[in-house]
């Protein structure tokens, strides 16, 4: 017996997720290990334990646990900016006169405008157990910076980020953000780390790069007391923490009686899309019932449907382990792309497996046509989304509109990652019809992918 | 009997008001008629209908009928982003470890980032139901503009935006959000107006002004066939549609049999503080229930605590009707003040009745220890508040540590009315310890009151 479904649904306080749900405890074939990049052996927790955490170490290598309890203070955090609600988007069915019925589960409710704080918290939240000073990490277009920098401020824990110099000089808002919060925010390359020094003596002019970024920020853990690294995707504990976004997705489907019929996301590093899917691909794993899920990338960084599965260096700077994941090569560099959190080389481990094992699908969409979507779903949902949560709403109308040529009623559940009130850059390149698409020539990733290391 | 307080409200459907509250029809004294700029005469329906829509004219004149129904596209429109969560600060009250209990309506979930797009949809709606083509409006700091694009995108109206040019330089993000939602935003003043062409002759260097993008607006709409001129605080009507503030935040609290001592929030125009406070003023007023009310306003352009209550123009170029309100004089400029949408030298007349009849208290902040109140907010409530709103953060904090000295458990409502997102430039300047407070002097407010229009 089916309710009417509300516009937003908004869980109750006791019908939230109280444990994490590690799907890799359900997966026949699991992902393969992290190697040392030096030895090309297993990672061992005592080696992952000098870079990050402990316990985030620990869930790192965690195959076999189907929940890990979420902390009380992680709960509590949560309760500050979640639930995120289930949003049935009756305005966009309409403006599309589909029978399909659409959802979306929106993540951008937080000053961060986006899911990362799901993650940020519990990385930050695991540093303050274990008695650390704090944490150092990268960051790009400025989303996972501003996350880890509220969830540092809420704990008292020091913050130093790394921020490409690009953006950080063209960002200068997303900057001011992190600062508000009390994180120290240093342009990469900078003169602070050996390896900032290096390069800007090599390359005097440079702007930066993700990879360069990293590469400091690791420097900067490994070499300051009461110091680790922490990251916002790609790692299986990244993908583990957000999961609250698939199981409160699950519970507040199971409340209402939806049950949807394809999952679709975007797919960057594949921690939102991997948080969203995973208590669904449970169900599926487990034989409990079956969904089409759908990741989506950007036609100018194909990891999933022109990479290769292999393994390969999750940084530029190859100090970071080695995982085997669908990949362009760590010294892939996207052009014209603005969706800064998809223009990553590789794909989280976990959805690698998943993908190589035919349990999900993959697609990629271009550029100006997401921007499309988006201001379609805007102006009709009210809500202006991210250029990357955009690539999810191009597929989830794509899909809409074929239910409505074959008349099916298909049920439609997409991630609506955040929003794009940092973007507005990009917009205005749309709006001024300066966008351009861009897709990489089979031998500019082939040229990339010959560089992959040889791991035996 | 009281129930555990969530850390956020959210109350269902079917829980939602439906219909407006008009304050006026409780208020013994009414705020005084809006007065024909020319002849000095009570400002009649068709004059009226002239500049506004015929049903929103009604509804400024209408000071008897207490509740008034929310059309039903509204509802909808409305349920695309409320209810708006009234929060408990549990984090703000530990840090600041006082005994109150804090709690806030906020308005920022939607990409208006504030409370003005409910007055927005309101005044869209009934322009598309009388068949026009579209309306006109001006926009200093971009948030009204950006409700009422958002609004007209929704409902296939046109929205012509007058921008002060200074603004649209300097705030090019806003302008992009407006010109996404399809708005044809133009930099006051322009070439399209006579009154813009007239300025630019005598001041060619001009970055623009409010009272000029105001006159632009009006310009175009009463001389474009099927265009209307809206306006986004101040009028009654405006107080009318934000009601919905108060009718949920006052419905909140009832459920969880709440009951605020004091309710504080920001006042520029007055519309977000008449909003919140109509319906808990009319239990008030009807002897139900008793509440301070506190409006806060900057000690920059302190209309209700250094203003005169008189007749006066609502716009600088004096083609709007006169109405009796605070006034600092329609020719006050207010000097380095951030929070845009604080800086109207008049005051909502509905307000400035209750407040001249001692049923409200103001008080005055200045900019540097409100950006520090919301520096904290934001660090322990995890919502970057819009310089506007935290003027009521500021006084709630001040009422919170009060009774952390009196050991009083007083129950302290405040309206969080939206997001900085947009005001990074002011944070900028505040983080930069470059912010700077400014008082004006009794001279110079002395010197802008002389000018006062004279009515009899």
């Amino acid at each position: 017996m089916s309710k009417t479904i509300p516009y937003k649904i908004y869980l109750e306080e006791d019908e939230l997720p109280k444990q994490w749900y590690n799907v890799r405890a359900d997966m026949k074939n699991k992902p393969a290990p992290l190697l040392n990049p030096e030895t090309h052996q297993p990672m061992t927790l005592d080696e992952l334990s000098r870079v990050f955490c402990r316990e985030l170490a620990e869930q790192e290598l965690d195959d076999t646990t189907p929940y890990i309890d979420i902390p009380q203070e992680i709960l509590d955090f949560y309760k500050m900016y979640r639930p995120a609600p289930l949003v049935r988007a009756y305005c966009l069915e309409k403006a599309l006169g589909t029978p399909a019925k659409i959802y979306y589960k929106f993540e951008g409710n937080n000053t961060s405008g986006s899911h990362k704080l799901n993650s940020a918290i519990a990385q930050a939240y695991y540093a303050k157990k274990q008695g650390l000073k704090g944490v150092t990490t990268e960051t790009g277009a400025g989303q996972w910076g501003t996350a880890l920098s509220m969830a540092c401020a809420y704990l008292g824990l020091d913050c130093k980020v790394f921020m490409v110099k690009v953006s950080y000089e063209q960002k200068p808002f997303r900057r001011e953000v992190m600062r508000t919060y009390g994180a120290d925010v240093t342009p990469s390359p900078s003169t602070t780390t050996n390896i900032g020094k290096k390069i800007l003596e090599q390359f005097p002019g440079t702007t930066g790069s993700l990879g360069c970024a990293i590469s400091e920020a690791v420097e900067v853990a490994v070499g300051t007391e009461g110091y680790r690294y922490v990251l916002g995707s790609v790692l299986s504990q990244v993908l583990l923490h957000q999961t609250v976004i698939g199981l409160e997705a699950m519970a507040a489907c199971d409340k209402y009686d939806i049950k949807p019929d394809m999952i679709i996301g975007c797919a960057g590093g594949g921690s939102n899309l991997g948080g969203l899917i995973s208590p669904f691909m449970g169900r599926k794993l487990r034989g409990e019932a079956d969904y089409e899920f759908i990741a989506v990338e950007p036609a100018s960084c194909p990891s999933l449907t022109r990479g290769k599965y292999a393994y390969d260096f999750c940084d530029t700077g190859k100090v970071c382990p080695l995982q085997k994941m669908y990949t362009l090569g760590s010294g892939f560099i996207p052009s014209a792309n603005h969706a800064g959190g998809l223009r990553y080389h590789g794909m989280s481990g976990i959805l690698s497996q998943l993908y190589d094992d035919g349990l999900i699908t993959a697609r990629s969409v271009e550029q100006t046509a997401v921007f499309e979507a988006a201001e379609k779903f805007a102006r009709v949902e009210g809500i202006l989304p991210a250029p990357e949560s955009s690539h999810a709403i191009k597929v989830a109308i794509d899909e809409a509109l074929k239910c409505k040529e074959t008349g099916e009623e298909k049920t439609i559940l997409f991630g609506l990652t955040g929003t794009g009130y940092f973007d507005m850059v990009a917009y205005q390149k749309f709006n001024d019809h300066e966008m351009t698409d861009y897709i990489p020539t089979e031998e500019e990733i082939a040229a990339s992918l010959a560089k992959l290391p040889k791991v035996d």
